[in-house]
């Protein structure tokens, strides 16, 4: 469970309520359970839960029913709803915290979380600039990981996140390019995209234009792409920035990898990314959640349109089958 | 007329049969006799022009009918339909540059020019970057002037235009912000709006983060929006850029002032530019065209939709006539 003043505990109580969920995975919801019946009155839906789990207890499982790991962590009484507050952060935090905890100790094979706000999680003093540090640390994960950008099966990945732009050439290196093609590469395999195709944004205008407007895309990127094809990775480009993404609106591949945040951000938020989903890729474990945020302006109101957490919920089904399985197997 | 090898022929015939346009302004058409007969021929139109002039004649107008500039500088036999070549650039390249210089002798108030090639331009030996740096030299125009795109009423400009990435934070500074943003506010007064709002995107992700991404926002732009403020523009921002276009779309301003090329292109493509149109403002001219190019693929079928060229042909009759008014005021 997210954000306890947003629209998280209606969200988490509408997914909960979506026929088949409850059979697609054996769901544990981490949280409280005041705020989770709190969120069910606001969605108007009935919840029939399966094992109570208590703090400290290990979590049990059941198929068809989700369990209840209920934290005692938050009477949803002391949050004024809409309003970003330390208490519906800390909620959060923990509740995140202790997915991935279980995680590490190999209890869960996915993680979905209904929005956070980042102002709440400020408010109770998280340290981290974003879920991907946070995941990162409490995993113990030192390798690479990135955030993905999903959209109607559109993925949007990226070499440079959250910089100065004025840092982003310096930080492009066909070493860093190709980690970052690998990575996604291997998400989107696991994802069960078979033989993903990626294309690769240029950094300057025109594709740098043959060179007259700058040599990242022929000294860098390009040498980058080769490097990603000779191991077997379907990357293709440099294109232009500006019509990468008409491009691939077309279907004309699987994923676009940018060179900085904003050069996918842009066109993923015009094409309707309030409906898609991130994931946060390369970690030990999955961990997905719908693009949109807390959407204070709408909570309390039981008007929350739960689709994007839905298709968070099932891209972490899929990836966790997939690791799972791999597990097994290996 | 542009590129002769492409839609450019079709698309003025086209645009000269649409009922209004010979009454909208005096319209004296650059170019060929023949190559525009063949143009009529592809569109399926009959077009009654007014007085024909020879190249060295003085220009003559009339109202209600085009005149025509024969230059009796190309043939249409000798062009490969949808094949970029020397002669098909050099007949744009020429008539382009009759119409700068018929405005630099006052005798024209606008300029509005079907497609132009690329590549066509290269082989016919063309050294300008652009048509902005083109028409500025014809016109012996030291002074600022930028290219806009304009799309549904929606203006994109751009303080850096074609310069690599890497050297677009050093050229952000105030003046050249405060410059770029009193262009854009002084265009859209001549295009009629009369008290325009221009939002103005962030260079860094997040705006910078409250400087925890960068500081530009806070150091440059920030003080230049409210220094273009102090001088009565209605600047507004800086905003985030992943999102100062969805709200741009919502109807939040007349214009977004971009820091760098990508940044607006992104946007705009995916808005649907292929149907804009730009406009080269600043010039003692303003100049305008279709945001698409010659379309090669599709030269010579009749297929090519005129909607766009005929948009930027009404912008630079609105502003022609703008100026025309302000002329005949001083």
């Amino acid at each position: 469970m997210g954000d306890a003043a947003g629209i998280s505990p209606e969200l988490t109580a509408k997914l909960l309520a979506v026929p088949g969920v409850s059979d697609a995975a054996r769901i544990l919801v981490i949280g409280d359970r005041r705020v989770l019946e709190a969120g069910a009155r606001v969605a108007g839906v009935e919840i029939v839960l399966g094992p109570l789990v208590k703090s400290g207890e290990p979590p049990r499982f059941a198929s068809g029913k989700p369990s209840l790991l209920d934290l005692g962590s938050l009477d949803p009484a002391a949050v004024e709803v809409g309003v970003a507050s330390a208490a519906s952060g800390r909620f959060a935090m923990e509740n995140f915290r202790t997915a991935l905890v279980l995680a590490r100790g190999g209890a869960v094979d996915a993680i979905c979380f209904t929005p956070f706000n980042k102002a709440a999680l400020k408010l109770a003093g998280n340290p981290y600039e974003d879920e991907l540090h946070f995941a990162a640390d409490v995993l113990g994960h030192a390798g690479p990981c990135s955030e993905f950008n999903i959209l109607d099966g559109l993925w949007n990945a990226r070499v440079t996140s959250h910089v100065p732009l004025a840092r982003v050439p310096a930080l492009l290196t066909v070493e860093s390019i190709v980690a970052a093609l690998a990575l996604a590469d291997s998400c989107l395999k696991q994802a069960g995209v078979a033989r993903p195709r990626i294309a690769v944004a240029a950094l300057n205008p025109h594709a740098g234009d043959g060179g007259n407007f700058g040599r990242e895309e022929i000294d860098v990127i390009g040498p980058a792409i080769a490097e990603a094809k000779a191991r077997q990775i379907r990357a293709d480009g440099p294109y232009p920035a500006d019509t990468v993404f008409v491009r691939a609106r077309r279907g004309g591949c699987d994923a676009v990898m940018t060179m900085f945040h904003d050069q996918g951000q842009i066109a993923m938020k015009l094409l309707g990314f309030e409906y898609g989903i991130t994931l946060l890729g390369g970690l030990p474990v999955p961990v997905t959640t719908a693009a949109h945020g807390t959407a204070y302006d709408i909570a309390g109101k039981g008007t929350a349109d739960p689709s994007a957490t839905l298709r968070a919920f099932r891209q972490a089904c899929a990836m966790g089958s997939a690791r799972a399985r791999e597990i097994e197997a290996a």
